[in-house]
């Protein structure tokens, strides 16, 4: 266990103390060690403790038509410990910062389940948070855990594959009808409503060698794009292999953001006992969409060192920005 | 250093990421490990590590009228790390999670200026955040420390004294004097534009034995509460004692919040001599405003053994809400 087991501290009475209260009550042992100034946290399980924070702000990362309260709170959740996935970590603590209008005081028991439930899954706990009024909802989520093997954004290398989770193309289909005033299709909706942060994909990937490692966050072609950038390479993708939802272009699909697949980057040889084995790991495909190739003008003359495409690789190349 | 010594992750083109490279340059050395999905910590250089997050909104925590870009930062970042002090904890990490309105987008670099200032006389790095638009500014800001000796809120103990660092009253009588109309002093502006963490002096409270410590937000009286509650103890102050700012009635003083002063307990026996060396700690006082009694009814039958209180304490008596 990853915090250190103090006791909840007792609150006085008022009016933000009994909101916290109603939270904690619907966390249960969810919750640990509220109410001081800060928590305490007990060294990591095992491996390197890695901390990041995400924020989801109504009508920009939602809108309150689309999706239920409840489903707020599981986004809110899994966006900000899908990054830890994306590091090859496993969640352990989690703080939450509410900026709560009138308007949302009554739904926020429900934002807490939703949260709770991803939280829950991941095997985390709640250590602390912060509860403010304010005109505008938001949810800003700091997430810690511990990864065996960090995986960073800049290791791929020349030769590497590079992989994706899942089937891409629904959270994007989904705002797209919503915008156009339309309702998106089941599948669509729920895999904007719902995303489940991919842990043990996370974990097997680092565990496999993944060389770098990304969640979807801003769509396929962007986060190859911060891959690229940061390991100072070109990522090549064949859009004929990216995996796309029923009824979804592959031009959306590369495109749609807030997917919370991982994308990595790993070499054939890491790649081929892992594919091996993958329905051990996940029910989620993973796919070869590209390869890894240096990043142009960046060989110093060793462009002949740069590997072939393997056969059926169309040319999308994206370039890196950053070198 | 607890940071890892990761380089940055190099970003790709884009505004967001342009933000992003702006604001570290502003903070040149002061920002680390930034641009990956998370930032990796070491183990804490020694003792126990905390965690705490805090939220700042505007006109909610401040208004814009009142104080500049730079000192909404400076209070910012004082606020979230003032939570640190209250444990006896050094700072070591701070994610900075911004949602940012369009007329904010000029001013973000002097928040981050005045955040900076703060967090470097800290010993702190940043090691992440989030940005995000918005209609409403707001900065929710996590710290990471480490304590040798961490004091929660619920050790008070009958018989301790009840100590306080600094002098108060200055942020309350600056937003009462804003909001008839009127300028508040320079020595109450200032209070309340750039409060400081009590680094030093919670570590010194920690290391002589305090027993409950908590910082200055919710106003001293309300504060004293926090502690009652937790220990399941009675505070009870004498406001002639209160150490109360130029101008500023005691009344005031005792509800005045966001003062990031530090409110603690102690044995009189470890008091003594931390006052003796006091000067040598910090420039601003350290006074004795009351003393701890059990909780009414809590005490079994024992009240004979509550202490008597020392001569010239008013019974200004704080009860416990919370057994």
């Amino acid at each position: 266990m990853s915090v250190a087991p103090r006791p909840h501290q007792a609150m006085r009475e008022g009016a933000e103390f009994d909101t916290i209260r109603a939270l904690m009550a619907r966390w249960g042992d969810l919750a640990v060690d509220i109410g001081d100034d800060a928590a305490v946290l007990a060294p990591p399980a095992g491996g390197t403790r890695v901390v990041s924070v995400d924020a989801c702000v109504e009508d920009v990362h939602f809108r309150r038509g689309w999706i239920t309260a409840h489903d707020v709170g599981v986004r809110a959740a899994s966006a900000a410990l899908s990054d830890l996935a994306a590091m090859g970590a496993r969640a352990e603590c989690v703080l939450i910062a509410f900026v709560v209008p009138d308007a949302w005081r009554d739904r926020l028991t429900d934002v807490a389940d939703g949260m709770g439930v991803v939280i829950r899954a991941a095997g985390a706990r709640i250590v602390g948070g912060n509860l403010s009024h304010g005109a505008e909802f938001s949810i800003t989520t700091t997430v810690i855990g511990a990864a065996a093997r960090v995986v960073p954004r800049s290791g791929a290398r020349p030769g590497d594959v590079v992989v994706v989770t899942g089937v891409l193309g629904g959270p994007g289909a989904a705002v797209r009808a919503w915008e156009a005033g339309e309702h998106p299709t089941a599948w669509c909706r729920a895999r904007f409503a719902s995303p489940a942060p991919r842990w043990a994909e996370g974990e097997a990937l680092a565990a496999a060698g993944a060389t770098a490692m990304i969640d979807l966050s801003d769509g396929l072609a962007g986060d190859a794009r911060h891959i690229a950038a940061a390991s100072g390479v070109r990522l090549v993708l064949d859009a004929t292999r990216v995996p796309v939802g029923p009824g979804v272009p592959v031009a959306l699909a590369m495109q749609s953001g807030e997917e919370y697949e991982l994308l990595a980057t790993m070499p054939a040889a890491a790649y081929e006992p892992l594919a091996a084995r993958w329905a051990d790991v996940s029910s989620v495909p993973l796919s070869v969409v590209g390869y890894v190739d240096a990043a142009d003008g960046a060989s110093d003359g060793t462009s002949d060192a740069t590997p072939s495409p393997p056969a059926g690789f169309d040319h999308f190349a994206l370039r890196p920005d950053v070198r």
